[in-house]
């Protein structure tokens, strides 16, 4: 028989704005690179999201991932003719991207520390390991989380680990986020629950998912506000259901 | 009283070289600027060495930190002459070297897994996230670390943390690494034991310690094969000190 006994969180445009910076960065970069090409003619973000995507593997997810990807589009879009000082200024975008303030959605602190009054939680996190330890830092939401888990890919396979050190069963665990790809299919797949608070913008790559629409195990809510009532009705379903 | 319980080994040059593709890709990198510029006036490898350190609060250790150093630093060396192309080959020196297959050190194997057949041992390694799970996977030695964690400084803090999640007190801790920076100090300052194996060669920022010569709690060793008898001889005193 099942109890919820742990609570995960996502970190970026769950916890705080993250995607609203990569796309000030985006604009930044189709402004340098419009001094050589026609932007109307080429596809420039597009671009930008193939040579990321081909990346991937290699470089994984991140800022300096995407700055190495955006020099290297660059280079690719401008034929070479792109010049050093240039591209000085697409490192800047990366060094500005990574040094960021880290601004706390609106009452998300209450949010969490609401639920964190009842149970567990953790912050499950992906990207560059030394950016998000200086995000969480910043955000000044550590002492709200015990445990901190940064992962290069949330998949089934890296929530089944975490949650195995942390011995807890999948359908013991509800993981909130604001991506349905990388927070609520992998964790809805291992049998545990989800409650989804989507972000006003989704990263492409992101956007991809293969969730039905209203799964059982899985809530949606418009607010920070409105999580520990849809945490809590979660524990009380699993409760009843024994 | 004490028992020792726990066994972490760092990974790059101590289970698997590093240090060398580190070293390829400088003189990579010195042969891209040597097109522009004098080398024998320039302190070129003194001056990525500066670029890089001012970077490391921003980006971390790591490939990806290097390569974005390695264009800032060629785009300032060069007084920005340098042309896209050439700067397009110093992200390759970035993505080979992500790339480059893992070698095992000599014996290092037996050495974990006769360690592992009698304590229980967990892998301990620097940088970043991403590259560092890749090189865990090539290295064919993840079935023998139960544990792995993968941080993004090695402080007496951090060391702290992992052991403090684990449930060890530090003076039931052994690491063993090729770093008296990051592996051996600051475990000694929490009280715990160390095993240093130095490597052939070590970066600049890593030789820099504080550590005195001959500490009651470290041991030296040559080689791998050396490093069972090296933790056998700590667990012993550690036993018979009780």
């Amino acid at each position: 028989m099942h109890e919820i006994r742990l609570v995960g969180f996502d970190g970026d445009d769950t916890l705080w704005r993250s995607e609203d910076y990569y796309r000030t960065a985006e604009k930044q970069y189709e402004d340098i690179v419009g001094r050589y090409i026609d932007l109307h003619d080429a596809g420039t973000l597009r671009h930008l999201l193939e040579v990321e995507r081909r990346n991937l593997k290699v470089f994984g997810y991140g800022v300096k991932g995407m700055t190495l990807s955006m020099i290297e589009a660059a280079i690719e879009l401008t034929g070479g003719r792109i010049g050093a000082r240039d591209l000085q200024q697409v490192v800047e975008i990366g060094r500005a991207t990574l040094q960021h303030p880290v601004e706390l959605l609106d009452g998300i602190r209450d949010a969490v520390a609401d639920i964190a009054a009842e149970l567990p939680v953790v912050l499950i996190t992906k990207g560059d390991l030394f950016h998000q330890e200086a995000k969480i830092a910043r955000s000044g939401l550590a002492d709200l989380f015990p445990r901190i888990e940064i992962v290069s890919e949330k998949d089934p396979q890296t929530y089944a680990r975490v949650l195995g050190e942390l011995g807890i069963e999948a359908a013991q665990f509800v993981m909130v986020g604001n991506s349905l790809r990388s927070d609520i299919e992998p964790v809805v797949r291992l049998g545990g629950w989800g409650v989804h608070i989507p972000y006003a913008i989704t990263w492409a790559h992101e956007a991809e998912h293969g969730l039905a629409e209203a799964h059982p195990r899985v809530r949606s809510v418009e607010s920070p506000r409105q999580l520990p009532a849809a945490v809590r009705e979660i524990v009380t379903g699993v409760r009843n259901a024994r």
